[in-house]
């Protein structure tokens, strides 16, 4: 039986592999299903054994791949830093990360992808938040952050950055993006009661591009 | 000349009131391009004429609905009141606003309206950001309120209203909402540097339901 379902998660994450290039290449909103199933080379049958429809397997793509990430993330956080330089840290990953991904985010950016693309900021709101949620708690025990709500707040500000800043999603232009990041910035430091210039780190990057 | 322009803008917003019903009722995705046509009754020429493309004439409908709505709240606005009366006055009409409309709301949420939903709160945000942000302003002046970045601060609190609370996008439960509510009222009391309890109505509103 434990082999049975191993065999079954296996080949399940082999499809949503492809099925994740599938969204990313073709555009969500075009990928009929007959052509997922078509481009998967299986049958009908054997689509509906691991997943029940396209939504269904594009949720299951996105959840696997926003996995992937997190546990990335995971790895290179350092948990013997102090809880603001920790989250510094995890903001500079978050960051490096997505510019690593320049040729997939334009595909991800591309308007055939909105949906998939709305589907995959909430997925790593929901899976960075309780990261983040945890590193918050950190600060309040060492006294430099002040958070009634760890996991609220740092759902709120993974929200901001993710939807805010979007500069296709709001089609803001260059000249006026530097001000949202400094404003997000200083929203950030009083929702987590920290010191001034704690996060001031952020929009100095922006100014260097 | 004028004549003319005005004949234009009639018939064009005539046709942006049968595009918006055509999008609520037959969902955003599933709409063609000569669906549209055929509905509105005219030729393809003439849409032309009006319109460039399905995605352009969705964009102006919900301009021109988010815009009647601005206007809307501008003239429930009591401009005399103090600015935290004010903002709670501003935040009351559009939770009213928002149950009024609960009809064409469960369409606009259905999984077909993804896309045209986004465009919606992102309208919604970008045209009411600069109301909010001059009340935020006149509380800035009347000392009750210390904001650095008044319009994008609005901006921020808007879209963590239209996004982070939207039940249907994040599928939250009905029993984290609350949490989710109260950490935005604190959020939003911290990001105005406003007084504990000046937006408690907010979560009191919840709590209610």
């Amino acid at each position: 039986m434990a082999r049975t379902n191993k065999d079954f998660n296996n080949k399940r994450n082999e499809l949503l592999e492809k099925i994740w290039n599938i969204f990313i290449t073709n555009g969500y909103e075009d990928t009929t299903l007959s052509f997922i199933i078509r481009t998967l080379n299986i049958s009908r049958g054997a689509f509906y054994h691991y997943f029940s429809s396209k939504e269904e397997c594009a949720d299951a793509a996105i959840e696997m791949y926003v996995k992937r990430w997190s546990k990335e993330i995971t790895k290179q956080d350092v948990k013997e830093l102090k809880a603001d330089e920790r989250l510094t840290q995890i903001i500079l990953i978050g960051i490096q990360t997505a510019s690593n991904n320049s040729e997939q985010n334009e595909k991800i950016n591309s308007s055939s992808n909105a949906i998939f693309h709305q589907k995959l900021m909430v997925s790593i709101i929901k899976q960075f938040a309780p990261i983040y949620a945890e590193i918050i708690s950190q600060g309040v025990n060492e006294g430099i952050f002040n958070v009634t709500y760890p996991l609220e707040t740092a759902e709120m500000i993974l929200t901001l950055s993710s939807f805010y800043l979007d500069i296709d999603l709001f089609k803001w232009n260059e000249g006026t993006i530097t001000s949202k990041v400094t404003a997000f910035e200083e929203l950030l430091t009083r929702s987590l009661g920290a010191e001034n210039n704690t996060f001031s780190f952020i929009s100095k990057l922006f100014e260097l591009r």
